[in-house]
């Protein structure tokens, strides 16, 4: 079994300086913290992945949750997992003060929850679900809300959940059908059927808390006719404990990877007993519930980020141990075999991985820390933030999550046929990661947002203020040497960045709708390679500066491979532009809009 | 559960209208057949597929083979299909008369195979596992050793097996180490370890031919040092009966998919009583083991190309029946939803799929129709058709194995989060393709071969002769107006193939061995999709002449989707030869050469 999922210090690099997360504590908000909270932050979450997570991985996947007489059974760390996170405060961390949060980082807690997905992604999924969850019902609900359940939430006492796919709704939020009933009690009857919902069942919790999509009675049609309510599992019974609520696990879905987690079939109201708290007002439930969906977007692709690390690390292992064949300029059978980490397409399968792994987190550490000066900024600098943000989500969401199903399957193939045993944890991190691309929106879905909505939005303000960045990343790299030919590079690729977003939205002001989004999946593909270039030429700038500063050896070899890596990603990786550019110009044909479903047989 | 899992309409394209098979008849070898014995051929694969491999192909996967005791148990199914294929021919059915064969053409065979490998891999892989090492004993074995071990395995009563991986040695055959003794008696003493061996041990077959590479003792270190032996579990005891060889199977891999077979770690000689019975002369191993290996790589390829098409149909099924969203430019809420095959986005991943699959099955019959023409002509003509395979025979297996991962990966995402659970087969599809990349020889190995090898051997000949194929095909699509544009695309890309082998080839003359071949993998992706978009030149060519002389409205359906099949591989597939062009003309930078060990952290 490989030793390291994560690299800490990949992540201190990223934290502290490439981004100076450390310069958060000069805002009043985070002014109790200091580098060395922070620190102790990512250390507890290495301590409690080691000793905790990583080592029942293949377990929780060997041995998934059972559903037996109507309960589901989970893995014992479970409960253990929760408690820890609850005693620790990790739940609730990045809360306010007066709402019994730390007021960390998200950029910190980004680093504490990769460490934690590296390390067991399903395990991960109990803790903190339950706090995006509580996290939506302190943002908008009311206090006698917030006081029943968040501390109970926070406490790892009670599982969170986020209730929003139906059977007949898919992607289709429009057609959420689960039905409230007001009443004069101040709740609401709710009744409906919900799947696909993630750890919303198990023995080992007290209770969960159901955050759910439904139309109130009489509500408009389509997304803007949904609400959205606190449904538990169990009700507070008023006397201090709790009762049943009408909420029925009817089944759990047995499933390729991510097998730690149950993911349910859940009823409410088959008995006209389940209630349901409105959270915030009628009607705005889908605004509230993005909210969350954009933090969980993030964060589903951390999680995938994390998975190809744990699948990068392990395969370096084996390359450095495993001896098989020979150089090539070398062939004498009778000398001894070199170990496969000498032979290039080796290097070249673990430089992809690394390329996607490191440009993903740093992506997502970026996205993360957008999160925090939104937070604690004003005016024109928090929209500056806030757009960024927005613009970047469904990009922080795809790349890692589409890239790194091919990360992971570069992993598993470094190791030949060991890879597809399960001897070796990769054909399980193969089968983990193959969700990302599919849950809180798939990959199509994030297409149609970024070219669709954020691009667009605002006369394209957005758009700007991320070329402005990427401007700014080109001229830090040309002036240093060692990335001026990357940078060069990457401003080219902002050209056709640009020329093919002009050409895809003049298809849409010709009224082409539907060949301006045909291709918007491709769309998504070559802005993610920009993105990702344009964090490594930061990377590379940050490393080359460092270089030239450092004395410590295990230092020069990390920075003399992030700078390479970098090279890699330019070589590699960047020129698939060309053949994205090739075809988006081309969209207008309307290749696919054109194509019958009569004709596919 | 899906229905379909192979097009027979478009295997009778493929054999019928593209190659013209029907032909092969002419030749006096094949002369006893007509095209009613190929569609009885075809019809029986695909009623045996319907009727026992593909019902239990979700129940090979669950119930996978056991270890206990050191006794392997298989499905049951599995002695019914090496039953079925003995008394039907199939196992020997394209060996000679004389040898107990049928003499059907390979293009032939290789779609019935086809249809096996769709209805079940796992299946499959028992009698054709057979039928290749039969195929070795004949082609260079003495004729006692064919005579009492091929009549066996064509009757589907012995197993025949390929045990050439050592723990030591997996893809350096270099290392092989297990060792022959010779005897005054004729056989040899074996001793040795083998792993990955599929099927080399069951209970419910009488016995397995183990065609097994050793050195005897005082050969020669490396690959010229290797022999081939007939070695069985268990040694005819000259009574007419069978005894023990010492042949001990002592564990089987849990894998990520390809269940249904069993995977074993093989020990000879253990009690030094395993003997075994040179094949051919001494230290030819490899090379005739090389005849089997080609052959298989083929298989491979078809596999993969195979899973693809069980993956394609039954996406297409889901996507059929699938109502979810709307229009993009109607987005009533309350209009009834479509189905999602109405999606560009989910046309673009079934016309992707599909594209990679006829594509995919086009090249691999194009190379069988290549085994069968080398197999009835002579001299010139006879060395161009083992060329061309020669040559494309490292893409045949590299292609569909890399390309149907991705493809298989496009059919799960067109069911969203059902994709992802094993109520539909998708999921076991994914797990089961992911091995075509590595058995048989990795992608890795396929790069090195090509480039190494193949494109080089007797001075570019093969690919002069290759080269000459795709300008005729390119000719062709020009005279035809539906194909005109893509035929120019495929001319374009075929000058970009040769600046980029010329620009390779250079770094071999002068020397730098290592970057020349630091991206093989690279080129072989890069030829293997201008191999691809010739085999599509060839099929709408085809399809849009029988498109103007069909009245037939479902054959025009099915040919008006070739010709649009066509159209997106050029848009969608080929400019993907702009980034790897781009990145092989670089090669020189030796970017992966250059990355040391120690920088990976």
């Amino acid at each position: 079994m490989a030793e390291k999922f994560i690299s800490l210090r990949n992540l201190q690099f990223l934290l502290y300086e490439q981004l100076d997360a450390a310069a958060l504590t000069k805002y009043p908000y985070f002014a109790d913290h200091g580098k060395e909270t922070f620190d102790m932050v990512l250390e507890t979450a290495m301590r409690m992945s080691r000793g905790m997570l990583f080592p029942v991985l293949g377990e929780m996947d060997k041995k998934p949750p059972e559903f037996r007489d109507g309960k589901v059974f989970v893995h014992p760390v479970v409960a253990q997992v929760m408690k820890a996170c609850g005693e620790g405060g990790w739940i609730g961390a990045q809360a306010p003060y007066e709402l019994g949060g730390q007021q960390i980082p998200t950029t910190i807690m980004t680093a504490f929850r990769g460490i934690f997905s590296a390390a067991n992604y399903s395990a991960y999924a109990y803790p903190f679900l339950t706090a995006g969850a509580a996290h939506l019902i302190l943002s908008f609900g009311a206090k006698e809300l917030i006081e029943t359940y968040v501390p109970k939430m926070f406490a790892g006492a009670w599982q969170g959940t986020m209730a929003l796919t139906e059977p007949q709704a898919g992607s289709s939020l429009t057609d959420l059908a689960a039905t409230a009933l007001p009443t004069a009690e101040g709740f609401y009857k709710i009744k409906g059927q919900k799947i696909f919902i993630s750890c919303a069942d198990y023995e080992s919790t007290e209770n969960v808390v159901n955050l759910l999509l439904a139309r109130i009675e009489g509500a408009p049609p389509g997304v803007k006719g949904i609400s959205l309510f606190v449904v538990p599992k169990k009700r507070p019974d008023g006397q201090g404990g709790l009762a049943g609520n009408d909420v029925a696990c009817i089944g759990i879905y047995h499933k390729l990877g991510y097998r730690g987690a149950p993911i349910t079939q859940l009823v409410f109201g088959d008995n006209d007993d389940c209630r349901g708290w409105l959270v915030g007002e009628p009607h705005k439930g889908l605004r509230y519930m993005f909210q969350m969906m954009n933090e969980a977007r993030v964060e589903v692709g951390m999680g995938a980020a994390a998975i190809a690390s744990a699948a990068y690390y392990a395969s370096l292992e084996y390359a450095r141990q495993r001896p098989q064949g020979r150089p090539v300029t070398g062939k004498d059978p009778l000398a001894p075999q070199i170990p496969i980490i000498r032979h290039a397409d080796v290097k070249r399968m673990l430089l992809f991985q690394r390329a996607v792994v490191e440009g993903s987190l740093a992506l997502i550490f970026q996205c993360s820390h957008y999160v925090d000066l939104a937070l604690v900024t004003e005016g024109e600098e928090k929209e500056k933030y806030e757009l960024l943000l927005d613009l970047l989500t469904p990009i922080a969401k795809s790349y890692p999550s589409e890239m790194g199903i091919l990360s992971v399957s570069q992993g598993l193939q470094c190791l030949g046929g060991y890879g597809y045993c399960d001897e070796f944890p990769l054909e399980q991190y193969y089968r983990d990661v193959r969700i990302h691309s599919i849950h809180e929106g798939t990959t199509g879905i994030q297409g149609m947002d970024l070219l669709g909505r954020k691009v667009v939005m605002k006369n394209g303000k957005a758009l700007f203020l991320y070329l402005a960045e990427i401007e700014k990343a080109v001229a830090g790299g040309r002036a240093i040497p060692e990335c001026d030919a990357c940078a060069q590079a990457l401003a080219e690729a902002v050209e056709t960045l640009k020329e093919v977003t002009a050409s895809l939205t003049g298809l849409a002001m010709k009224g082409e709708i539907e060949p301006f989004l045909a291709d918007a999946t491709l769309y998504l593909e070559l802005f993610g390679i920009v993105a990702i270039g344009w964090q490594w030429i930061l990377q590379a700038v940050t490393a080359a500066k460092a270089l030239g500063a450092s004395t410590d050896a295990a230092d020069a070899d990390f920075y003399r491979g992030k700078i390479h890596t970098c090279r890699y990603f330019f070589a590699y990786e960047l020129p698939k532009v060309r053949g994205l550019a090739a075809r988006l110009k081309e969209s207008g044909d309307g290749i696919t809009v054109q194509m019958k479903p009569e004709w596919f047989d």
